[in-house]
């Protein structure tokens, strides 16, 4: 399956694009700037054009990945040259104007579907990832999308453009502009953030964390996001007359009217209880997480950074609240708390099996001829260090004496401290190694 | 040591006064209602009054613990009557005006210690916690304060008053501000949260969590001290303005001086990988124990409600966006999933451990002479299910064939199904039970 990614040299474009790739799709990418498409292209492996046309009017599916200012210029570009029952997907944060768009510039026998990735480059999988679709028109190409989707555990939203739009000028357009105007306010008041997390309960400190969040990413994207969705300037407009209010109320010291607002809007968010639990379980995985390293002082522990995936396995020397240093092999390395997660004593074993090297054995050993061969291999396979364990041979006769036998396992462990485990078990309960 | 709780009958001056009882201290409460007052002293095990004046002036420590628009009444008319060489201490979330009328009506000899615990009566313990201590003048009384509180491994922040205010009118003032605006908007907006959560990305779903936690919180409470903190209003007004400015970027068009505030106010807030890191931490956290749970359907799983302590042990039936389906003992528990948490394998072990009765069992076995009871008993503890073993007893001679010996072991086990495990462990490798 030929797929082209417009704008895919960057950004989700590009996740997307290796995401197909692996899924054992032919890409072409094409991107604005060819000296960079080529690189990116090349290193993919995968093809790169600068020609939008030539690359849609080729493929089987168009992806549309512009940002959002040019979407529809691209797609006014692109969507005639696509061939008969091919797939046009824009994946733009709003959904009336590009579904709009490619319903009127598409040719007749082209699917279209509009869809947006609620999530950004960052994630490393599908799992749990919500994607809203909202197509207008349902062909063969759908229920092919929903099954890939769902293969991937992504959680899949089928909505109207409109009522997407509507939703997105609550979620973008009033939470994340007012957390925009927060941090804008705190800069503007030259509060030290520092100095107020130190002031602050843990929620304070998700709070400004989520914040953050926010106003780290792409300005433009943001801006373009909240001058597209015709729905946000009345929210907005609504937004400022309540702050307005709430202010006048306090201002003039109406307590009344300040909790008969207050406890309506907590009465229309319902069942608050839920979501009292879910942020003290926020807090309480962080905190437990430190709590946990705190503890392993000296002791090894695997550390996953979270973006690279990349695993380091060594022993935990200190723990500042930012940092955390670790001797790996030889070297020191210094990793921010903030960017690695803790494997668990599972997950610790179940890498070290598959990323470290496994040595392979073979031990004999004499025991009563009434012991059972899978039992014991059992019980070697539950050996810290011990990744495999098999009976390869159970032998009687010969120089055996009566009343014994002579069981060969062969095992594959992480070190020789677990070989010296194995045979201590093995002669522990009497048994005579050969 | 004698302790007045003044406002101890409710909220977190009754969390005070449990949690001084439990540390030996002998209470009297005060409340304004002495049916209410009177009926929880009783259930406490502690004294009532209705006279605050009485109670402050036979206590060694006085905490004024009354809803924020009466600390200050509450200080004069209570102040004047502590005894010398006692501690009067203020628990209200704005810090200078109770200061100043502290240190104004309590009598020389008198210390004066104005706190600010940044934290509700709904936590179980002071690990973690932040407390404000904004002392003027440190007598004898303050180390002993440090002392305690550092034994909690509470975390102890010592400023002004000025500078705390400062900070809680960004904090509350701005933050949480802010988050009733949201909260209101959303109402006016007639918006339905369930279906807007479907649309989220699970980043919105936490920053919805973290507004209805705030608007869930007592709007007294709240309007307090929004009214009591004299920097707030300039807060207000600078978040308006701000907010005002933002929109008519966006209305008129000028994405320059938008995206020109969004960084900067970005780059203002600093470390923002940092602050990126732990909000994905916080929801992969959430994430994962969902899947887990989802992997854990047919087993058996420990739960543990969150704010009462309460855990519950059985078999996971179903799981649903909302609740989990328990079968415990004989009957069917339905629970709210954001009220409780998953017990990791060492939790529950350690839970069981303490909780479920054990039976203590005697094994005796022969095997071969060179065995090691101690390395066997080590592997009978690390049967699952089994919670100690001992050896017992070393027999040789009698009945025993030549070249073994009879061991017996004393171990503990939660069900009987441990106890075939145990002899399956020591029939495999060979020994004869007696």
């Amino acid at each position: 399956m030929h797929v082209a990614v417009i704008g895919g040299t960057r950004g989700l474009g590009n996740w997307i694009a290796n995401f197909l790739q692996e899924k054992g799709c032919q890409i072409t990418l094409t991107g604005r700037n060819s000296i960079v498409g080529e690189d990116i292209a090349n290193k993919m492996g995968v093809l790169y054009t600068s020609d939008n046309i030539q690359a849609a009017s080729h493929a089987n599916v168009v992806i549309i990945a512009v940002p959002i200012e040019f979407t529809s210029q691209t797609i006014k570009e692109v969507a005639p040259h696509l061939q008969e029952g091919s797939l046009l997907v824009d994946v733009t944060s709003v959904k009336e104007l590009p579904a709009e768009t490619m319903q009127k510039y598409a040719p007749p026998g082209v699917e279209v579907l509009p869809t947006h990735p609620m999530f950004g480059p960052r994630i490393r999988s599908l799992e749990g990832q919500v994607i809203v679709l909202t197509p207008q028109k349902k062909g063969k190409w759908y229920p092919k999308v929903l099954e890939l989707l769902k293969l991937e555990r992504a959680r899949i939203l089928e909505t109207t453009p409109e009522q997407h739009d509507r939703m997105m000028s609550i979620v973008q357009g009033l939470t994340h502009f007012a957390y925009i105007a927060i941090a804008s306010t705190i800069e503007k008041m030259g509060v030290d953030i520092k100095e107020s997390r130190k002031f602050a309960s843990p929620i304070y400190n998700l709070m400004l964390d989520m914040v953050a969040r926010i106003v780290a990413q792409n300005p433009y994207l943001y801006y373009s996001i909240q001058t597209q969705n015709k729905y946000i300037p009345e929210v907005h407009q609504t937004f400022l007359e309540t702050f307005q209010d709430l202010k006048s109320m306090i201002s003039d010291e109406n307590q009344d009217e300040f909790v008969k607002a207050m406890s309506s809007a907590a009465k229309h968010l319902n069942d608050l209880e839920a979501s009292l639990g879910r942020s003290d379980k926020a807090i309480s995985a962080l905190n437990a997480e430190v709590t946990h390293l705190k503890n392993s002082v000296g002791m090894e522990v695997g550390l996953r950074h979270m973006y690279s995936g990349k695993v380091h396995l060594g022993i935990l020397e200190s723990l500042s609240p930012d940092f955390v240093i670790l001797k790996e092999n030889n070297r020191t390395v210094k990793l921010k708390l903030s960017n690695i997660e803790v494997l668990s004593g599972e997950e610790l074993k179940s890498w070290k099996t598959g990323n470290l090297p496994l040595k392979k054995l073979d031990v004999s050993v004499v025991l009563p001829e009434t012991s059972q061969p899978e039992l014991i291999s059992r019980v070697i396979r539950s050996i810290e260090g011990v990744v495999s364990s098999e009976v390869k041979d159970v032998y009687y006769g010969g120089q055996i004496p009566e009343g014994k036998k002579s069981i060969t396992f062969t095992y594959q462990v992480l070190s020789l401290e677990s070989m010296e485990r194995v045979q201590e078990l093995l002669t522990g309960f009497g048994g005579i190694i050969r």
